[in-house]
């Protein structure tokens, strides 16, 4: 049998908005409340802020992982979700986390991937 | 200025070895052989085994992340390294990390893809 492991969604964003990018702890809130959403399940996270504000977020899932890096110095993040469909159909969840994401930043969307793995 | 964030090399394979797709303490003296090769700095990890016998992990580093997940099961495993070039260029670093990740695993490449961010 082929096994279809999931949908992987990268994405990088144009933001304006020096605060959203610098801000660790709403995104922290904003993630936490997306995997209990969607009945997903951390095997636990690194939050880590550096200096100039910007902060970098690796979650891992039993489903697979996302991740955040900011540079609100370059008015930039990237992010990027993946969800395997091992137990569960995943990508309509993998979708809609990337939309919040997004919505979240604001700004433009400069490249999204979409990868079925 | 246009901020060039760095190379994201997305990678999976197809393995017959569910030896080294379960055993997850050799892979983890692997990343960090290879991060400390590479002068990366690790902001913290995720190491997580499942009772099939399949592990997954992510790795924040503050040049980004790394990330693998295996399914024996399945004979295969998927990973991804983002590496930023924001206090040096490691587009060769990510090469290099990419293509030890790919011998320790052996086996075949299903898909692989780089992106610049």
């Amino acid at each position: 049998m082929e096994y279809n492991k999931g949908l992987h969604i990268i994405c990088d964003l144009d933001s304006a908005s020096t605060e959203t990018l610098s801000n660790m702890e709403p995104f922290k809130k904003l993630v936490e409340g997306q995997i209990q959403m969607h009945q997903l399940t951390s095997t636990g996270s690194v939050f880590h802020s550096f200096p100039n504000g910007g902060f970098t977020a690796v979650i891992g899932l039993t489903e697979s992982h996302l991740s955040v890096h900011t540079w609100p110095e370059f008015g930039k993040a990237t992010f990027d979700i993946f969800l395997s469909n091992f137990m569960q159909v995943n990508n309509g969840a993998c979708e809609e986390i990337a939309d919040a994401i997004q919505k979240y930043f604001g700004g433009q969307v400069s490249q999204i991937h979409r990868l079925q793995r």
